[in-house]
């Protein structure tokens, strides 16, 4: 089974997607959120560029239905509903509700998979999860890091990695280009305790001197949700 | 000491260089190439993008002085004198000659590099003499892997990380992006006998496929030229 990572959205540039099942991941934080926002039950979570055009939709979805979520510089979006921190999608929050998204890393690489057969949510929360729908489809695997402001990010590396290693267990045998292969290797210590490693990435490091420690602790918590976000149709929803 | 990796010329985006000592990897071939040639008593290679370029600097430099240097798609450029496999670099063909080089990766991130306060040239080749001076010259490091197409190579990674490693042992303490702590990590196997990561990666395999499988091990010896090759108005010449 084929299996490549892209560290960044760029190294996406002329790689053919439409054979490829895509797997985002933004460890820290966007894809530990948006895992955790399913499980709680929102009814769908909506990635968009910019907080403008997720004000827009939320007037069309209708404003008392859908939350307006997101960060700039790790800090929740101004007049925004909630942040980024995956311990504030409680079901008491996001239970049946649209929640419009927009980060700074994550949501540009949902956004970059257009294009691919099947586009899924990825971390540590839900890895075993995310590594049996990928066995079961078969399809070559395109995992993309978010990475930071265009720039490798280790927390999504060792994501990357980890899920490399969990679908090798249960597939027997990948072809996995370089930054796969690195990833792979990175990621074995830190297999089963993601969190040094977590604690050691740059965003890791920003967000405990922002006062956001504890969502290390929560984004390393290993297979906590048995749940895939797929998006279709501009939409996440839990994949079928 | 700050250290840090960018694992393709893209990630440079929004970097400051003008306080930094660049160093540009492309161990597969082009700056084991330049580290070759340099030693065996070329005068200067000159990176440039295009063949064409090549051409005209030939041109202006005299064509009796000067020999077209490069590969497209890892084979020699039509009607040029070398290709990119550091064996054909001996000091019969290069010895007095300037050389004008174009490759698909390596001459890229070298242009990239430009507005660095100083830019050098890496490769195992020379791994211990570049990381000396970086420990003289003390000023912040950004080291430029060429990558392949766009992408994360396991070859140029690799060589980041054993310079991080071989930095740390002079310097005592680094503090490194999140890219630098990967391939340092990456690094640390493969630190005494880089061949097995070259064999391992996309371009070490490809160059197998198309009969260059021995420049693999001309690759990696380790440490076997005392040169720092360093990019100063369009020309590499040996670092004073």
């Amino acid at each position: 089974m084929k299996l490549d990572v892209c560290f960044t959205p760029a190294e996406l540039a002329g790689l053919p997607l439409n054979d490829r099942v895509a797997v985002v991941v933004d460890v820290l934080r966007a894809t530990s959120t948006v895992v955790e926002a399913l499980a709680n039950d929102a009814r769908a979570v909506c990635p968009v560029r910019t907080p403008e055009e997720a004000s827009l939709l939320a007037q069309r979805i209708g404003r008392d239905e859908t939350l307006l979520c997101g960060e700039r510089k790790g800090l929740r979006i101004d007049g925004f509903d909630l942040g980024n921190s995956p311990a504030e999608y409680g079901p008491e929050s996001v239970a049946g509700k649209f929640l419009a998204l927009t980060t700074t890393n994550g949501t540009g690489a949902l956004l970059a998979a257009a294009g691919a057969r099947r586009i899924l949510v990825a971390s540590f929360l839900n890895l075993s999860a995310v590594a049996a729908l990928l066995a079961q489809d078969a399809s070559p695997v395109l995992i993309i890091c978010a990475g930071r402001e265009g720039r490798f990010a280790l927390d999504d590396g060792a994501c990357a990695g980890a899920l490399a290693l969990a679908l090798r267990d249960q597939v027997g045998r990948l072809t996995m280009n370089d930054a796969a292969a690195a990833a792979a290797a990175l990621a074995r210590p830190y297999r089963k305790s993601p969190l040094p490693v977590l604690k050691a990435s740059a965003a890791g490091r920003a967000l405990t001197a922002q006062g956001f420690a504890d969502d290390l602790a929560f984004c390393a918590a290993l297979d906590t949700r048995n749940i895939v976000p797929e998006l279709r149709d501009q939409r996440i929803t839990a994949a079928a």
